[in-house]
């Protein structure tokens, strides 16, 4: 079958998703994987793990569609009624599965766990399927012809769904003909909204191609600007439009493909020979969590300093008492001081600092919750911004963690620009 | 009606959510707060903003329900189809509604902004239908039998959709005759995966009673387990699986409701009037990151020091840099120098440190990836533990970063044992 239009339809199933405890973002994920063969899902259904509910739709599901993933349902707890349900809409029996069962016995030997039966409950599949390797986790995939439609089960563990998005989407492209034509060019950035860009672009480029589709992907910290076309006809117009992006959107780009704002600071540190410590108050580690879940980010960081308390930004990086006193922890004077300090501890050549009031309590008059100082640069090059950036605490933290290490992008890169959203949110305080 | 169990279903619209650009979460709300009532969705159906697939799943739907929630599609663009739909399903046309046009009109003003033609469009709506207002948005919500059924028809921005769940909760709760009748008890574990979590309760408890639903919520680092009743008749069932599982699960328990070991942690050592900083090598801050995303946290947490390299390990934390040399960094005698150095840095009570190796690369034979040693305590105190926990990189360090934080909290309880992931995980390196 090489059908232009397949029928692609999702069947999620899951308790957790039917309560609201978890939020699905499977579907979407497959749905994006799917996008970039050219292929679209046309509609999906969500139950919880009822096994009525779930024969019934995968019946139906398989009558109407030339393809249903289905998603979740595969893990050890009796829960779990894929496999069954399966079995029991196609009338065969569940059998163990030699090449689930080796899968799980090595999963348990890598872990020095030993196989119990709620494990093995994951080796009994449809006698009929093919099993769907999966690396990291203990659920295999399987997949089967029912109804003339190819039925694919998938994990609902995010991170082990997305390993096996590769040999499922290799046997669609296959099986419905499709040869990866979708090619989508992805810009990152950090500093705009999605509103914001979109007026920019919109105002700048009434007469956009329409052969290649703009996207927005807000996420927070960055923003994804997408741009996808569905032939490689289209090429020469969607390098058109990524240039003139790079004219309109300028530095707040961060880089292309998934490119984050950890990765380029570190990507710039290593081709500069430098390093970078951070000294943190109100982001409380955040900005060193960030740098060091990249591989390999030992070359750029190597120093990160907690200051949550007065005490310690005095005693840990010689923050003056008096300034303290006179200026509050949350003062322009105080960020240089803890800026030089972490520079000063650990012999770096640029450092970033950050001081604020990340709520919900400790706002006043005069420092309301979300008001900020940063503090970047090299010895004797120190600059400073104070900023309001009155959000939920944990956003607030992520969105500071992520405005300091773009400035020190910007420094990195010889640019004395500011992003967008600084100049939203400048504060009057000094 | 007052059906005991009446059928509820979602119909969710939109492109974006088709393509995965956008995650629904606006479904996990409308659960949650149906769940408040006593009241679970069926099943939810999700469909691009196509007017022919719209208007068979609404026909199809609304047969089958005594609720149909339409969420997205109010919107004032051509994609926008709801009402159009709605319309069409239930034989009737659009008209102009006093109401949502005087809604408009005043929104409009508050912007300073022209009432178009885009957003008149907004007040077209079944003639049958009653408006639901919208307090901060331009698109009402309205309402209107077809087939029996009630079709509520709800906004896609979710903090617009979060208001309007107040009046349509309210009409749901006169109209199925329901006050909240379902009990939920949460409670948090680290240190048990699901499948043994499973096991060790199937094994002990095989007449688990009818009344009380038991539920597993994995999520990294922490496992939750929830009793579910339906009927506050069944609270005395509903207390004995409770302290069943404290019995079963033991120690592995943190807490009820939504606690984390961060919450936890803190609680502890501000009960005990103690703090703790932490000293990080591979986890790169998220200990420090994951306790102070917590609000109040400076009560219990001061300082952390991220010495990622060697050279900092000695010159912050006064490691010996003859310990480096000798055992290497991911070793008990440099983390036992780490936490000292941690304790002595900032005058607090008690310290974690971590070391380890976190991959991909990195791993030696004797330290594959995923070694790490952990040290906790107080002077003279100190605690070790070396494990080997091979996963993905910053799946890593969230769980090493928990066992950190868990090793801290049973210390603080005065509880000698260790979680079952240890037993797993132990390493022979010494």
């Amino acid at each position: 079958m090489a059908d232009s239009n397949p029928v692609i339809q999702l069947l999620l199933t899951g308790n957790e998703i039917m309560s609201g405890d978890t939020v699905d973002s499977n579907s979407a994920m497959i749905a994006q994987r799917l996008a970039q063969l050219g292929l679209s899902v046309q509609r999906k259904v969500t139950v919880g793990d009822d096994p009525a509910l779930l024969r019934r739709e995968l019946a139906q599901l398989s009558r109407d569609s030339d393809v249903v993933i289905v998603n979740g349902g595969l893990g050890p707890t009796i829960d779990d009624l894929t496999a069954q349900v399966l079995a029991d809409v196609s009338g065969q029996p569940l059998r163990e599965h030699p090449q689930a069962r080796a899968h799980l016995e090595q999963w348990c030997a890598r872990r020095n766990a030993p196989l119990n039966a709620a494990n093995l409950k994951q080796a009994m599949l449809p006698a009929a399927a093919d099993i769907i390797d999966n690396p990291i986790g203990s659920a295999v995939g399987f997949q089967q012809e029912l109804n003339d439609c190819l039925i694919i089960c998938t994990p609902g563990v995010p991170s082990e769904l997305r390993l096996m998005l590769d040999p499922v989407t290799a046997t669609l492209a296959q099986r419905l003909g499709k040869t990866a034509q979708v090619e989508i060019i992805r810009l990152q950035t950090f500093g705009l909204g999605e509103s914001s860009a979109q007026q920019i672009i919109s105002d700048a480029a009434p007469d956009w191609p329409d052969d290649v589709d703009l996207g927005f992907r807000a996420g927070a910290p960055q923003l994804e600007v997408k741009l996808t076309i569905t032939d490689a006809a289209f090429r020469a117009q969607q390098q058109g439009c990524r240039e003139q992006l790079y004219e309109l959107l300028g530095d707040h780009i961060i880089g292309e493909g998934s490119t984050t704002l950890a990765q380029r600071v570190l990507q710039l540190l290593q081709e500069q020979g430098k390093t970078i410590p951070t000294a943190e108050s109100c982001t409380g580690g955040l900005i060193a969590s960030m740098l060091t879940q990249v591989p390999g980010s030992s070359t750029g960081f190597h120093a990160g300093f907690v200051t949550y308390a007065n005490h310690i930004k005095h005693s840990v990086l010689g923050v003056e008492e008096a300034a303290l006193a006179e200026h509050g922890a949350v003062s322009e004077a105080v960020v240089i001081q803890m800026a030089e300090g972490a520079l000063r501890r650990s012999g770096a050549d640029y450092a970033i600092a950050v001081s604020g009031v990340a709520g919900p309590d400790g706002g006043t008059e005069d420092k309301p919750v979300g008001t900020v100082w940063l503090a970047w640069g090299s010895a004797g090059q120190i600059s400073t911004r104070g900023l309001c950036w009155p959000v939920e605490r944990t956003l607030f933290q992520t969105m500071i963690a992520a405005a300091g290490l773009d400035m020190i992008r910007r420094r990195l890169l010889g640019l004395s620009s500011e992003p967008n959203y600084f100049r939203q949110r400048a504060t009057q305080v000094s």
